[in-house]
Formats: C-alpha cells, structure tokens, sequence
C-alpha cells in the first residue's frame, strides 16, 4: 500500500540510526544534544530524540511549538529573540510547565520577558546571543555580551543561563572547519572570561548546527549543541560533503502526471511541496535529486508541477510512475505538510502529523 | 487589537475591487470567468468570486482542493492531470455530486479516468490541454490535440468538453503582449477547426492567467479564463506592470525582532512565511516589500528569520515595531497559513481558515 502521492515518507530505521550516531559522538565528547525540532515538528520524533539520541531538552523556533514540545519535554529552549507581547506573555506563562529557556540579543528583549514573568510570577531563563560570524542576530562583541548579560541579572523573572550562539556561516566541508570553530571558541573564552571577572556565571554555553555537529568539540567550551536537520539530512547534507544518500531519512513521494512535451516529465510536486529552496553548496543542481533516476534534473518548479529535464536519462520515466525524491532542504518540505508518512523495515508506510506545524507565532 | 506576528492579513475592500474589476472587463467581452483558487484556497472568498465577480464555476489545482471547493460551486474544472488511481477515484466520485471536469493531455489519462469513472457509474468531462508555449504540459500540436479529443470522444464515462490552455509564458508588460497572444489564437482557431472538419465539438475554450487578464479578449476564442492571483495580487504584478501596489490585499504583519547587527533588522517572516520564491520580473529586489520602509531591503531569508538591509531607509525601524510586507508571490505564502485574517474598512482583524491547504493529493 502506498500513500497518494505528493508525500513526504520518512524511514525510521535511517533516523534511527542518524539519531543514534550523533548521540554517540556527543556523549564521546560530553557535550548535551538539545535537537531543534523546527526540522520535524513532530511529538513522536521528538521523544525518539530524547530516547534514543540522549538528548537533554529539545529547541524550538516558535512560541507555538514550545507550547506543542512542551508535551515531549520538561526543558525547551527558543532559540530566537522575543520581544513582543503576545510571545513574551505566553512564554511566561509557558514557564510555569518546565524550564523555558529563550536566546536573546537586546535590552528590549530582556525588559519585555522580564516584565511578562513577573506578570506571570514565573522565571524565563537566558541565553545572551553572540554573533560569532553568521551576522543574523546576536550582540557584537564579548564587551557587548557582558553588558546584556549584566541588564539581565538585574531583571526580575530571569535567570542569566549563559552564552548562545549559532555557526550558521561555517560551511562545510568538514576539513575547512577547523580552523572557523576554532576562532569561533576564542571568541566565546573571551565572553566567558569577561563574565568571570564580572563574577558571572555561563553554565550553558549552546552551539552548534548539522553541517558542523560532528566538529563540535573544536569548540572546547560548549557545553550543548542544537542540531536540527541531521534528524533526516537532505541534499544540502549531500553535495555539502556531510551526509551520504543512505543517510537520507525523508523522501518525496511522486508521481509522473506528464511526458508531453519532448525531453521532459513533470512530477506532481513543485514548489508547494518541494520549495523553492536552492540547494546552498550546489544552487544549479536543480530542485532535490530523483533517486531512481539520478541523471534528470528537476529545473523547475510552479506550484504543484515539477518539470524534470530527462534527455541525460539511459530510460525516460513512465507516465504514471512513481519516482522518490531527496530534497534540497527538508526542514520547509517537511513544514508544508499537514501529516508524514513513515516506515519501517519495509512496512507499509503510516501517517503520522506534524504536529507543530502552522503555528502562528 | 492586532493579530500576533507573523501573520497574513487580507483587506476584504481591495479584494472586492479586484474582483469587481476582472468580473466586469470578463462580462464586457462576454467571457466567463473561472477563478483558480489555489490562490486562497478559502470556501468563504471563493464565494465572494461567485456573487461579486460574476464566477460561473471554480478551478482547483488539487483533487483535496476540489474536494473542499465543492462547498462553494457545483461546476469545478481540475486544471491538473490525473494519471493515477487515488486520484482518478477520488475525482470520479466527486463527478457524482458537481459538473467535474479535468484538463488532461495523454491517452493514459483519459483511461485512467474512463476506467474509474465507469467505475463509479459518473461521467467526467475533459479538456484537452494543448501546449501553446509555456512547455509544461500539453499535447504539442493541434493534429495531437484532435487524436486526444477523439479518443476521448470514444471513451466511456468520459465527455469531451473543449480545449484547456495556459499563456503561463506570456510574460507582462501588457503592451508587449499582444502578438503572442494574437499567435496563441491562431494556434487555437488552428485547433478547433480540425475538430470541427472531424465533428467535435468544443463548447469550452479555457485559458487565462492573471498576467494577461485584462488581455484575454486578444484570444478571441477564447470562452473562459482562469486566474488565481488577481484576488490579491503581489509584487511580482506590481514589477511586472499589471498591478498597483493599492491593488495588493495581502500583507504579511511582522515585528522586528533583532537590531543587533548594524545596518540590519531582522523580523519574525522567514522563509516559512514568505516563502523563497524570487520576484519573476525582478529576482534581485529581494523577498518582498516592506510597505512603511520601501527603501530597505529583505536580503536573506532563513526559516523564521528574515534580514533587512536598512542603510539605505531614512530611518531606522525599532525593535518590537509591527510592519507589513507585499510578498513576491502570494499564493505560496497563503498555503503556509493554517488561518490568515481579514479586515474590511479598518475592523479588527478577523480569522478565516485556509479551508484547502495541506490536501495530500
């Protein structure tokens, strides 16, 4: 039996297996795996995540899906600034079931939680966010961490928890990291000797994404790492030198709907189930990789079509036929679907929702 | 009274201007309109397409879109091939309750329909969707579109009902388009002339797109169009010359949330909000528009956080300050909502579901 088609179909012994090896390494190192379930947004795949992976807590990305991890775990960090009313009061009020932590960069932000626990007579605890190189958020400089660090001591409702950064801007592959991570650690030891002197403590210090998670020790003070993607891998993983195809844990489901015109078929998945996501080592390699037929190139997408270049194919898909496809970036694939489908060993694939999914803040 | 960020807000005003406007050029040149609703995918505006806008039917571009859309209309067109069985099924049942028709361009689909309407005991009609220059789908030649028509003709549980086309590479501005849309009804008229030398019929000629709407005359065969985006429009009719930015009745609400790198904000609309999709008629104008500060740029998106180049605005926006966004392309962005919400003449904004977003099929 197989689903209708566009689906996303996950197998489980590849997560498994994906979870079990990261675990291992970060256990190796000890350093705590907090993994960011923005990826997945799935309940169950967060509690094999805590089970079988050895993580600690979990990381979200939205407000409404630490309300929805909040029945995984008991420790959540937001890995993303609030300082509105409506995040900061329902985080508050989130604090209240479990240990909430969230990833700030501003005074505002600080003041705005601050005043939302209080109101809640709750306690949010902080990370003060560094930007190590990324240059998304996060404060400028170690001088400009021990001053917020400082504002947030003083604030009622918080507790200062440590240091928060992301090494989004270090590509892979592996062998070139090296030396950015370890720049990157300099630059946190400076943070954290600035704090010392201040008599200010960091016992968190949370790091790390999947194309550096398997250089995370180079980065000696860590004490967490917040992977997301390395749950299924996609082919940012692949051409990015830090996952192979078998690693692969999500693939597309579909289905070929025309071959009328010459050299080309047109799969029912476009960019309302594939994205519009390049894939960042490779962005001329097309729309995701069509596993039984690796010489096509999907080369575009409109909403719900996929026209798929065939002319370097040794046989032309059949009409009718269903093809499976890796993804250039499975964290917006995933995101897009109301329900997944997994299998394992083989059996017939089982939907299963997506739990966090179209949450609003 | 706000809704939390980010969200997708519509003004129901604008909206029914747009329809009001296309509803009375369709009625002036005697065209029907069938409105693409994979736009907005919402039973309730799909409505409002059929009392304003004098709508005599609806297009879908999923069979679950059909499905919800059957609410509002009892005379769908699936502007989508069917090949496979859950879907031939699916939309042979579905013939039983509406007028179903389905754009199709292989003899497989047409027997895959034929088998499973006969199946069912329906009849489904069929338009065959012949290529005039976008290369997508479509039989490739008017002799090829009439050895379709008559298979179909023969088939059981099938109707032929016309011909179905998209001027998807019909670019704006509209001054431009009227040669390729003269040469696209003379390939057209090519068309039914050889139906008729061969006793078919062709009650329905079916094509338009939102781009060249308000051109649609210039195809004088033409009986119907179909366009989805003029509802709301978004920048890329604004760059592309066939909307005013007034015209646009969808924003995205968003906070700044970061100001801590210079020279850059970062608000809470990322990539799964505003989705990657490049403006068509300008892919370096970034992802969108930011009403209140036109002359910042949206340079980056990542999947919640969306960077803004402000050095060039005269003023800096403030943490925690609301703004609205014209995203590139609209329909996409739409299909990310589980909700969106509606104002009409300056009311608190009101929720509305995405009554057809999510649908597997």
């Amino acid at each position: 039996m197989h689903p209708p088609t566009p689906s996303l179909v996950i197998d489980l012994p590849t997560v498994r297996r994906n979870l079990a090896r990261l675990g291992d390494y970060a256990a190796s190192h000890g350093l705590k795996l907090r993994p960011h379930t923005k990826t997945h947004k799935s309940i169950a795949l967060a509690k094999l995540q805590l089970s079988l992976g050895g993580s600690t807590g979990l990381t979200v990305a939205k407000v409404g899906e630490a309300q929805v991890m909040a029945e995984a775990t008991d420790d959540l960090l937001l890995a993303y600034p609030a300082v509105d009313e409506a995040r900061c009061t329902a985080l508050a009020k989130l604090a209240a079931r479990c240990t909430l932590r969230v990833a700030i960069d501003s005074t505002f932000a600080a003041d705005a939680l601050s005043q939302a626990a209080s109101r809640e007579g709750t306690t949010i605890g902080i990370l003060i966010d560094l930007d190590v190189g990324t240059h998304r958020t996060g404060v400028q400089s170690p001088a400009a961490a021990l001053a917020l660090a400082q504002h947030v001591d003083r604030a009622a409702g918080l507790r200062l928890d440590g240091l928060f950064f992301y090494p989004g801007f270090i590509a892979s592959p592996p062998d070139q990291q090296k030396a950015a991570l370890e720049a990157v650690d300099a630059m946190l030891r400076q943070t954290l000797d600035l704090w010392k002197a201040a008599g200010l403590e960091a016992p968190i210090v949370s790091g790390g994404s999947t194309p550096t998670a398997f250089q995370s020790h180079l980065i000696k003070c860590h004490t967490e790492v917040r992977p997301g993607t390395y749950i299924f891998y996609d082919m940012n993983g692949v051409r990015g030198g830090y996952a192979s195809l078998d690693d692969c844990a999500a693939r597309i489901h579909a289905t070929v709907v025309s071959d009328a015109v010459p050299g080309q078929i047109v799969l029912d998945a476009g960019s309302k189930t594939l994205t519009m996501d390049r894939c960042g080592p490779a962005p001329d390699s097309g729309h995701g990789l069509i596993v039984e037929y690796p010489h096509a190139k999907i080369t575009k997408l409109t909403e719900e079509h996929g026209q798929v270049d065939i002319t370097a194919c040794d046989r032309a898909p059949k009409l009718g036929e269903r093809v499976t496809i890796i993804p250039n970036h499975i964290c917006p694939c995933v995101n897009l679907q109301n329900q997944v489908w997994w299998t394992d060993n083989g059996s017939d694939p089982t939907p299963m929702p997506v739990d966090a999914r179209g949450k609003v803040f």
